[in-house]
């Protein structure tokens, strides 16, 4: 199935990024009066008719709506601290789309190797992953803060902290926190290759996150950032 | 931690390749006398004596051991079709050897698009990636043979197919099979690309297997192979 994502949308009417209308109109070989299907990146399906073939930037007119099409049932926020190598970090954004998150928050942490990160290659992983795994809401990407001025911001629902030491508050395994939770909007925070900090654990406790186990396995960062938006989709199924 | 992998055991000496042999005393600067951890490579960590700093052949005498080091409580073989792709795989395979396999299975399904496959750089990766993770069991990766031959060999324990369609046999979610299992073997098989086949699921079905959902989300092959450990791993924690 092709989808083509939307930067824009007015009235009934969809615009398409010199990206998207390059693999619309000169791969697909997509002409005016095609019916496409559209992504508004925001939750909903658009079935289209291009009107405007333009392989710079292509317009349609929307059809019908299929909103929260194919929509997981939580809002996951993911807050990982990028690793040296992008790469990896790469990896984890593109997985993480495909199984489904909410929002990827980059953080620089005490202990991150990596102190500086840019959105824009992960941004468009992340569009490329929602459009393969057939979804309609892209992760959105903000950009990267500190750990400290993260767990400072205030955020509602559950929230964890996972580490690899045992601070003041003995941590639980992420699903016994998961399981004791009834609602859907979920935080998760994975630290960097140096693990977090005391100080940034005793924040976050201070802030109302709970200290969590992702189990006996030593995980690199990346992997425990798939682990976490895993074990929220497995508990879902 | 460093650790470093013997290929061979002979009484209380250990010996080194050389790729191990070089990353000791050439990277590392080891050199006769001083203590090194060695893993056998099938659970047992072995602290020791370096005694020949070869570069190219070290050995070591073994001082004591400790059998099962970190091991994981199940047995996990992971059958899965390589992707066209050899580094969607092998992402999979170094995921997987850092949260817990036992055996990865590389299978060639009716459908797969990579026909072929070569097991040696996969092995690599497990070796690294289970060195790296501080395990000392490496998964064993045995060379490539069709889904059908595979589904006919016999298995003890849960064996579970992943596929996409509903098949005669209703799917249920990996979540509900490990539950219903109370025992350690579990044998996992995911498609490839084009998915299994009609012919195969019913194949399996007559094997054992359970055919299962792994979610909503449309998980790229390597995705869902590291979500079907991530399940296991998750049930053990």
């Amino acid at each position: 199935m092709e989808i083509f994502w939307a930067y824009r949308i007015s009235g009934d009417v969809c615009f398409l990024d010199a990206d998207e209308s390059g693999h619309c109109v000169r791969v697909l070989r997509h002409r005016a009066g095609d019916e496409i299907d559209v992504i508004d990146g925001e939750g909903t399906l658009l079935h289209c008719r291009l009107t405007d073939d333009n392989p710079r930037g292509a317009q349609a007119q929307i059809l019908s709506a299929v909103p929260e099409w194919n929509a997981h049932p939580y809002n996951l926020s993911l807050a990982c601290c990028p690793t040296k190598n992008n790469e990896r970090f790469e990896w984890f954004v593109e997985k993480a789309s495909e199984v489904g998150v909410d929002t990827i928050f980059p953080l620089i942490g005490e202990h991150s190797e990596r102190k500086v990160y840019k959105t824009e290659r992960a941004k468009r992983i992340a569009l490329s992953a929602t459009k393969q795994s057939l979804k309609a809401r892209i992760p959105s990407i903000p950009e990267p803060r500190s750990v400290k001025d993260f767990l400072k911001e205030s955020r509602d629902g559950l929230k964890l902290i996972a580490c690899c030491f045992e601070g003041e508050n003995p941590r639980i395994t992420i699903n016994e926190a998961l399981a004791q939770y009834q609602g859907s909007e979920i935080t998760i925070l994975i630290g960097p290759e140096g693990d977090f900090s005391e100080e940034e654990v005793a924040l976050a406790v201070k802030e109302g996150y709970l200290p969590i186990s992702l189990g006996a396995s030593r995980l690199r960062t990346e992997t425990a950032a798939v682990a976490a938006v895993m074990a929220v989709y497995l508990r879902a199924m």
